[in-house]
């Protein structure tokens, strides 16, 4: 296991894996400018990393975040100017847009308080564990602001409907984990002593590849949103005539054909 | 409590509450050319309101509504010309337009009957209460029609999914209160005689802000419909700095400070 | 019955209703270039052929389909240059579009292995009847490739969500028919003994009419997909008053007055 050089959050990695967490679980782990800035530089980097094949956002101390801290972050951002917030708002949905572009499947493992900036790190991930524990809200609304924060009134209605979505939105209540599985947030619930393990589990499904067919899958799910049903057919037959000329594809076929397992190399 | 000047549904105005309902309980509340008519009115005045931060749709005597009147209005449709029947459809696709856009949550409060046009002003509403009672039913296709009506085609799949969407519209069967409530078109189900309690503790809720906030929501609802994902969280980075700058969010961090309960004044 | 000219698949035609399946069940009703094209044609003249009002896509033997054959497709693809490579994937896609443009609902009737390009008309078709044993997977990562196929990436998050899909079309797991239901790509579950007696119950529903108007709400699903709420809403104004204009809504409105069911005729 390697120790990845961050400061603001805790990352390791191992077999491919990359777990990372953030770390002040006294305070539920709240995202400060520090953190916000290095998690869209890393997942930014991630890009370019193949050594790394998937992600697991950890929880750590029983939560996973408290979202942006009111001292750290609210406070600040009541002196600031237009340009200096935008510039932040900006910063945040960055490290959507990073964890959305940077061709590795993410899942969130998510126990205890998941809440604003938090719930949307939850939410720009591509899958969810959850354990009964779990409380994801968007209380945006609960700070005087709007529910649109980092691509959350977009995103949301897509995993778990235009209705629900407006709901969680307007009022910031808690989703709870039944809920959130029953709706399509959480993939799985686990219990809080299995988290870590069921998250691995299921990032070593994904790691074990294809990754260049992963990276493919995560690019399009996000590319064909807003495209029309003909270009998403076109644009799919392109991308899977890509992936047709990989070896993994043909590692497949003659492992098939051999009565074997394959065994995916990524290119 | 103030009656607003409302002909041909009812409308009284209190605590920033906006309850209307249609009015012929004996019909089940059908709609006709001219309730349409008023009713597109009242929503695009609402725009310019800010006395009314949230509005209940109400049933009445048991039924929320039984949509456009045989006998007035499909009876001289079926005597129009083309230009006459485009007038009609864009008129009653304007009434949805001006409730998308009205800038105030709007809260269905559904007994009984709810079908055709009824089902369709349920549809488009940001939030859905509903009884055991209730039956909610796209029924165009039952006088002769395509399901595409008001918005239908595109705003139901993605309150309850493709699949689910397509069903009602091609049969035009009723969507029981249960499956309304598992499919996450119902935010909730109440008994009918807690259902008026219920949409105006939700409205109330509501009602007590961030109203500036709560508008641009449901501005970005809508919005970001068809942005790609990037375009989206560059929107919501530009409208949630708009709403850092209003004074609710500062109201909000020195309440936080103060541990005291935030007053919003929507500005 | 008339039996229609197919050669690589079962087609009867009968009351209105087309059936069509996969014939070689004894390996679970694999497609091969050869079936992949006669369909991508069948639906692309189906577009033209008004006799057929609605087309159930049933299984054979216990399975609905178990995808591309490995030796007569995978095999052959993974010899094949980039130019082949995308005549193949777009002909793959062509299929889909054919159906999505066909202008009659596709019904499929699911039982046992759905999988691959299987699952992919599953998804394709309007409406999903299974039995408690149908085994739906996208299984595209299983053989070296990405999850976005003849455009799932864009067509099953619309259907189950974005996180559901995701994780589906990461991992290639089958969804079971439980699953299924409770997620909305099955529109009901019905034991293997009753499918086929279902499927034609619901798709005889359909032929009666409207067909026009069922036409025009097939269109308007696919077309409106990505459109702004506005732009969809003045689409459907027009293809609404359209609708009007048929005479099969002036015997909507005349059997209603008459007090009678009304027969509707397609024009």
């Amino acid at each position: 296991m390697s120790a990845a050089d961050t400061t603001h959050f805790l990352c390791t990695i191992e077999d491919g894996i990359a777990r990372i967490a953030l770390d002040r679980p006294e305070r539920k782990n709240p995202l400060t400018f520090d953190s916000y800035a290095e998690l869209r530089d890393w997942f930014r980097d991630l890009h370019y990393n193949d050594d790394i094949k998937a992600v697991v956002f950890a929880s750590n101390g029983g939560n996973f975040s408290s979202g942006g801290d009111v001292h750290d972050i609210i406070g600040p951002l009541t002196r600031m100017n237009m340009k200096e917030l935008l510039q932040f708002t900006r910063m945040t949905g960055d490290l959507v847009k990073a964890m959305i572009n940077c061709g590795k499947p993410v899942i969130a493992a998510i126990d205890g308080i998941c809440v604003g900036a938090g719930a949307i790190i939850a939410m720009a991930s591509d899958l969810r564990i959850a354990t009964p524990e779990a409380k994801v809200a968007f209380l945006f609304t609960r700070v005087g602001l709007a529910g649109c924060d980092m691509g959350a009134c977009a995103i949301l209605p897509r995993i778990i409907g235009q209705g629900r979505a407006a709901e969680l939105l307007y009022t910031g209540r808690a989703m709870n984990a039944d809920e959130g599985a029953a709706w399509g947030f959480h993939n799985r619930l686990v219990a809080a002593d299995a988290l870590e393990d069921e998250a691995r589990k299921l990032a070593s499904q994904i790691a074990a590849g294809p990754n260049f067919g992963h990276m493919i899958t995560k690019t399009m799910l996000a590319q064909e949103w807003s495209m029309s049903i003909e270009q998403a057919i076109e644009a799919e037959a392109q991308a899977q005539a890509i992936c047709m000329q990989t070896g993994d594809f043909e590692r497949a076929y003659r492992a098939f054909v051999a009565k074997e397992k394959p065994v995916f190399l990524g290119d």
